[in-house]
């Protein structure tokens, strides 16, 4: 559905999946998830992974635990306690836990040990040069993911294999970064890697009309455990399409193509694209106005949000179990 | 010995190590050694070590892979198997492996995450003026360096605790990093770190005349372990404090101060004092030349040598042990 509908919206290197899962060649799917509450644009990473999942990839779920410090000042335990709810997330979307290898990066000496051998081979121009001038712990995080991206090809995981990492668009320097290491002479010879895949996804808007759901701005987003009111509330106050009056909407129909209600059907809320046309066509033709569309939005939203809840509250042990355990397999 | 013949030159709160010492407050002695082949200079800091877990320190042994990879290239592997010939050289010139927490870095998750935390809290502008302008690994080694320094503090440990840390004149730059992380209000409140304490040691010259032994300069050292031709040659070739011709040796005498084979009974083949006060004396007055002198010295070393690689090929088997199973605990 992400790619049908533009969501994904670029690759590199997607071919080599393609062919894995044609050939039956064990590949690696790779995703790394800062611990902060997920919102709902954090799902379609999520769903993206489950797919992977779903075609036979091995998935490999960092919690980017050292990250978080790095950049967001999250301390660790903190982070501990926010990766057991990211995790019955995650399951309650459809992640398989046995065939996910599950780790924090403050915990996985394969991981730091890859990230500082990287530390000797790039120089603090390139690192300049992708990231600009930044603290010298952010130039750090980089390399920490791009060691993430590279380990489930170490011999131990079984590498080297194709691995898919999926990432919003902002991520492509990294991506690139990633790259330039794996074909380096020195680690080609000692690791073998094969060149990750990469595919890109588009960012969903901010309900406040802002450029993308952002967890620095809390009116950008709602979280599905955020109590209804406040969903409701942030709902119904978003910035959409419409017209400035009624008449002028019947008139001239809404703009779905800068509306995040939209966008939420696009990218979440509505999986069947027949319907998703006509939402489109109602909007655009003057038939519904945003009131209404959100007021039947919501409806789902909130249905949506009680299967979830219900769904994450009987994986919140297994999840906890995983995590506390420092379970690598669940 | 050390101290009193001004070996041990200069030291940073050495009286907590005193005060720990006096007041049978456990403390914890820290040292790096990069795996490279020991020579008889490295033997210093190793006699300093072993003189500190004899005060009742507790000894942390760390194999500097990591560090020794960045700074020198030496692969992992090759480091693995160095570190087991260090740890049986150590073991052979007296170190208690069972009181001594032996790790390497690159599998040592404390430390790597100490360095990562720590990277978040120190700019790139600190490093370069430490360090001027290296490479970025090189940097990361010195963040490293100084986790290595502060985990013997971390609760796993018993810690906080007062901690020595016995270094080259060369590595002070290190110890200022390491004491101002430490002093951070954010690691202070997290760690309660105490701040650690240092010796500094002068760095005993090279045979050929240059400043300092080093692994680099092959005439500059002997090792323990070389062919006793090549020790012999070495020696019989080194230069020395001695005059253009016997006749006006015995008329102006030698100059010792300047002569590394007078610093070789200071800082390892002479214990006693009176003894070397006599070999001073002998050669400032012309008693002694400098022939007379090596070929005497060299039947003490290749005494020692003899005695030395035999207590060494004993200790092989357990250091082997100690470092293949990962012990942190010998």
């Amino acid at each position: 559905m992400n790619m049908r509908r533009g969501i994904v919206f670029g690759h590199i290197d997607f071919e080599r999946i393609l062919d894995a899962v044609k050939k039956s060649i064990e590949f690696a799917v790779m995703t790394g998830i800062k611990p902060l509450p997920y919102h709902i644009g954090s799902f379609i990473t999520c769903e993206e992974v489950i797919h992977f999942q779903k075609m036979g990839g091995h998935v490999f779920f960092c919690i980017a635990d050292l990250e978080a410090y790095a950049i967001n000042r999250i301390p660790l335990r903190e982070s501990y306690k926010i990766s057991i709810d990211n995790l019955a997330d995650l399951l309650a979307l459809g992640l398989e836990h046995k065939r996910t290898y599950i780790y924090r990066q403050s915990e996985f000496i394969n991981v730091l040990k890859l990230a500082n051998i990287f530390s000797s081979h790039v120089t603090k121009r390139t690192l300049e040069a992708i990231y600009g001038e930044r603290p010298f712990g952010h130039y750090m995080s980089a390399l920490i993911q791009a060691a993430d991206i590279l380990q489930p090809q170490l011999k131990e995981f079984g590498g080297p294999k194709p691995t898919i990492t999926p990432v919003g668009a902002d991520q492509a320097p990294h991506s690139r970064l990633t790259r330039d290491l794996a074909r380096k002479e020195v680690f080609r010879r000692e690791y073998g890697f094969i060149l990750p895949s990469f595919t890109f996804h588009t960012l969903i808007r901010g309900l406040d009309g802002s450029d993308k759901m952002s967890k620095r701005n809390p009116r950008s987003y709602f979280a599905i455990d955020e109590g209804e009111d406040s969903i409701v509330y942030k709902v119904k106050n978003a910035f959409t399409g419409g017209r400035e009056t009624a008449k002028l909407q019947r008139k001239l129909g809404g703009q779905p193509e800068i509306c995040p209600i939209y966008e939420l059907e696009v990218y979440f809320f509505t999986r069947d694209d027949e319907k998703l046309r006509r939402i489109y066509f109602d909007c655009k033709n003057g038939d519904i106005l945003c009131g209404e569309h959100k007021d039947e939005i919501l409806r789902r939203i909130l249905v949506f949000r009680k299967d979830h809840l219900k769904r994450k509250r009987k994986k919140l042990n297994v999840a906890q179990r995983i995590i506390r355990g420092n379970h690598l397999y669940g």
